[in-house]
């Protein structure tokens, strides 16, 4: 029998999506245990929902520091603790788990600001602990299969990513005094940026995931658009690649008509991909003055990783829930004493504290290079 | 806390995809525990299997006949068992749970016979135990939103319903010493029907599920097309339902290019709905006269059933998984006591043992038209 | 300079829907001069009409009846004409100007009778006249590309056609008193069937022209499902084609939501195909187990007969009167000199006159199948 | 009877791709005749084609300079003259037509520099001559309904428009000898820019056109992806229009898998609108917080300026040619006397030579940005 994982889950209370979606996601294979929580800001609260969630009652706690606190003597302690809380809250969070010897999954973006998230890698290589971030969609099976295609080289060089994550749900200008719309436009609780740190980031971690490149340096042009808000609700990006990709990314929150919009496209010397969030299970494969060609998930010459991501037979769907899943496999073969084939896998896939780093590094150039009429910034140099 | 429900699965073993199907579905929720299993045909495998799932030993049975026994007078003893064996064995499975108190969840085709459904309604009645049919493509939300639009009467009175599920995965002649195609075309085992069976009958179920209605009468074609098969391969099906509603099926299995092919169009007087399995997150509305509407999943105001069945924000993607797992909450929410509400809801979504009836008779209802040259069939009245 | 070919046209007065696409059609190549005109039920109108087109006023006609006089004497008479007349003249008017010695184009259906279509055949071949038909979707460039790839046996052997041709556009109950709808469910104006006659006749073309095969035997089910209609507003068909082939067809006029629907997928042994009218410029080919791959209209690599048919570059499209553009083009290349080659394949591709009446008798089977219950009727046999 | 217009076509010879479009986009409603013709650079092939094509032998000329000294005499000279001649020929051919009294439909780039491209506008004007300029996509039903929505305020003030035309025909490495592609990266031949100028500018123009909106400055960053090209292949703009509308482009030819590319998007305060030329016949909808709605083609609600455009029914396909056609009869009804409804609309919906001066100011001002490292390039004010 495998090894189960015992895992503690901060933040995702009552009500909340994420809660619910890290939930689902790590029970979906039966390999993971929700052993301890502190799920709401209201302690009481947070106990009671843990304790309907088959939390042990001594194991339901009323805030992170009591779950360390807790947590940390036992013998039979949990191994991984996800972070989903508000986003300023996650550096402290995340840094005192991993300093006392916790995993960390920590939700997007990783931390505030660049220096918080390097102190975070330190910490974690420090004290030899997996930080792992929430990029979530990277768990999609065609998407583990483009990166797989790049990385045979079927595409050849990549010349060109061209990427988008554009909504629509920001878009109502009645929404200023909405409290769940409002603070993502307010600088001091959401810092240097609103759309580029919460939607941006993802389609740029996946142009890095698919190309297994690294992003050297940015020039954005970000717009505010509605109302009188002072973080960007828009912003065009281009990005320049270790291995000399140009991106180009567009993401928005006032996009109305689009109702997630998260979606990349890939050009190299001998091809080109193109992948589409709400429609993920076919990836268009179009070689070089040939015909596209439809990819369905669950093909049977897809890429190890591809096939190992899929949980259903071709033609039936799989969705985010699954594809969440895999990350959550992921940590408990990176984790868990398992096959060294799955592990590597695994630990190939995640997407790491450094990715994560990466994307706060990118956000906050984005927002300088704006300040500089979109003049190119450069990312610092990381040592990970 | 909510209640879990004690779950039994017999087939299903390692390498299976349908018993990973039924594990991912009802873990999902986390409201229903595998508490024991007869996973394999071998039964030393079958045991292993179970242990390895985190079943306990002494419920890791090696026959469903020892577990029969062996749960029966247990205190603890597990309240639902889903069969997933081969087909002609799913009565004699599901009746001697049914007889012994069990609540049963069954694959489809519920039985081989007209007469083995009936008796087996029989069963569940006399025992007031609930019966249920694996008919999974009911739990998308968005075939709950078509169900919940024609039931508060937006299409008016539903005069013709058109569905397929036709998929291309059994066209290779050389495929005819395959054993896992094979015995799909062979009489002593499929019984009456291949492709009718297997597929037919889940766009069959789709179209009663989704009006509402019984089937009455069907007029059938079955054709073999690939090699010298005995039975049918592709069939085209008139159908007449309760409310004077017509229906047009197709199935097939040598429909080379489709990858699953499920899908539904439902007209009447005021209105047209199109849903297919492959995109499932969106439901096309025409309202007759009037553009069409396309009706994504998560909409803030699609019917309650469809927000029920609903996990993730919209523009996310949901699957056949997810799907899948709203039929086993509504089996927890059926058999757990609960909320009313919740649990009336639950009943009314299940496909209960009676439609499951109705498609094995409608499967044989087919096979004789076909011999009878195309004429049209009634089903036999049922009681229930 | 290619010889310009002098036209006539009956009907397609103004106002007329059919009557501008004809024109635009035979506009498009500038190899057509409409020369002769008598466009109207109104004589009046008709002539003022056709000289406002730029039909000289002495060929500017009164009657079709007026303009045979008046055409068949001149030197410089018309060569072909088009019969765009309400049905239930086409025979009358093709008859008597092929007995002329005038090529005839004709809408469809041919005729009202198997008897008048086949009288119609022995009149344009006794007089060595073309008789073509206006089945109009064979002239898109993928639909001959479709032809050509089931012609050099890319898909083998050809199993089964399955084809729709369903709209929503007479699903108005309110309609019933609505002249331009209520004539077509009316026997006495409209014959033995109407949604088959009209659009099924084109879907059940179709799949004769790209399998190459001609019609044997037809079973049907006829429904009217809107009000007291009582020709068919609905119908589905399994045809048994000369080669094996099974077709099955559904074809509908209360569909509502689909605006146009005319579709077909064709599966052979070694691949499928399907194409759809309302997105006329891909083509989609599955090999047997292989991915689907997206066929482009204007693709370097497309059959002759495609990039004949083919006017402008890939990714710009191309749409249906280019495509009825392209019958035209076949109609001046089958009658004026020209090359051997274009006249050869124009001739091949031409929906001729034993096309036309087998669609007639095909018409007339269903309808008798429907009587008899959806029994199988045969064909009856053709020497051409 | 309308009357016709006297048509002059400068380039476009036997082979050319642009030629054939002109010319049956001109014939198709039948209101324009070729009366002269000035092919091909080499004079003698020139006067042979356009005699092929039906012109007058004295009306065939050998070169432009030529067919202006023979029609300006002519009592029946051409009314109209088009110019398809190689960009930088533009200038010089327009503006001496111009000055003798021919109005001019110009091929895009208007010309190669602004100061040429607003001496031909005070040309045009000293001669109260029509210059338009070929942005032929404008000729599609639904982006003029696109247009009408935005002007009734349909969609509230416009904040953003993203537009794309990426396509990935210059993508192969290979190519770089080719004398097809080769021309277009050569600053010598092509100017300032190569994609940008070529396929960017149309995108541009749908903004401006279905905004009503001018461009008033350019953030750019240009890349050249394949080879040694020194002209752009790929490139990102940002755009600012008069009444604060934001602007989003991309623009490529490497972008392997793309067909054609050209789509806009436009977001307003009270909703979003979505049209891609690959599927012209659909405009997609999405009122503020509601579903999206799916606007076809021929639906009766249109505008007058889409109904007007439209020449089949709903549900059939229109395309590229039909809507280059409406661009020709809008010329017509410009030039020729007739209705002042109808011309008033020609000339509201023309793009006119201030629009084409726009985007060689646009080009001029993107290259610029890119030089300037994506500083913002404010365009010249104009008088027009």
């Amino acid at each position: 029998m495998s090894q189960r994982l015992r895992w503690g889950l901060v933040g995702g209370g009552e009500g909340s999506q994420i809660g619910d979606a890290h939930r689902i996601a790590a029970r979906i294979d039966g390999l993971i245990d929700l052993s301890a929580a502190a799920l709401d800001i209201d302690p009481e609260r947070g106990r009671a929902y843990a304790r309907d969630l088959g939390v042990a009652p001594d194991r339901a706690y009323g805030t992170w520091q009591e779950m360390l606190e807790g947590e940390r003597s036992r013998p039979d302690r949990i191994e991984l603790v996800t972070v989903a809380t508000p986003n300023a809250t996650h550096f402290e969070i995340a840094n005192e788990f991993l300093r006392n010897g916790f995993h960390v999954f920590c939700e997007k973006p990783l931390t505030m600001t660049v220096e918080d998230a390097n102190a975070l890698l330190k910490t974690a290589e420090a004290n030899d602990r997996l930080l792992a971030v929430n990029f979530g969609y990277s768990g999609y099976p065609m998407v583990r299969e483009a990166r797989a295609m790049v990385a045979r080289g079927d595409l050849g060089r990549i010349r060109l990513a061209v990427a988008e994550f554009a909504h629509g749900f920001h878009a109502d200008a009645a929404d200023a005094d909405n409290p769940r719309v409002r603070w993502r436009y307010d600088p001091n609780q959401a810092g240097v940026s609103s759309v580029v740190a919460d939607c941006g980031i993802h389609a740029m971690h996946m142009i890095g995931f698919v190309t297994g490149q690294h992003l050297e340096a940015v020039s954005a042009h970000f717009a505010s658009l509605v109302g009188d808000r002072i973080l960007e609700d828009d912003a065009a990006l281009n990005l320049r690649y270790s291995s000399g990709t140009l991106g180009r990314l567009w993401t928005s929150a006032v996009a109305v008509g689009q109702m997630h919009g998260l979606n990349f496209r890939i050009f190299g010397e001998k091809g080109g991909l193109s992948w589409h969030q709400e429609a993920p299970n076919q990836l268009f494969w179009t070689p070089l003055s040939q015909p596209t060609v439809v990819i369905e998930r669950g093909h049977p010459e897809a890429s190890d990783a591809a096939r190992d991501a899929t949980r259903i037979t071709i033609g039936h769907t799989e969705g985010m829930l699954v594809a969440f899943a895999n990350l959550y496999r992921d940590l408990h073969r990176a984790i868990s004493a398992g096959e060294q084939g799955e592990r590597d896998l695994a630990l190939s896939l995640l997407p790491m504290g450094a990715a994560g780093a990466e994307m706060v590094a990118a956000v906050d150039a984005a927002a300088r290079s704006t300040k500089d009429n979109g003049a190119w910034v450069e990312l610092p140099k990381t040592s990970l």
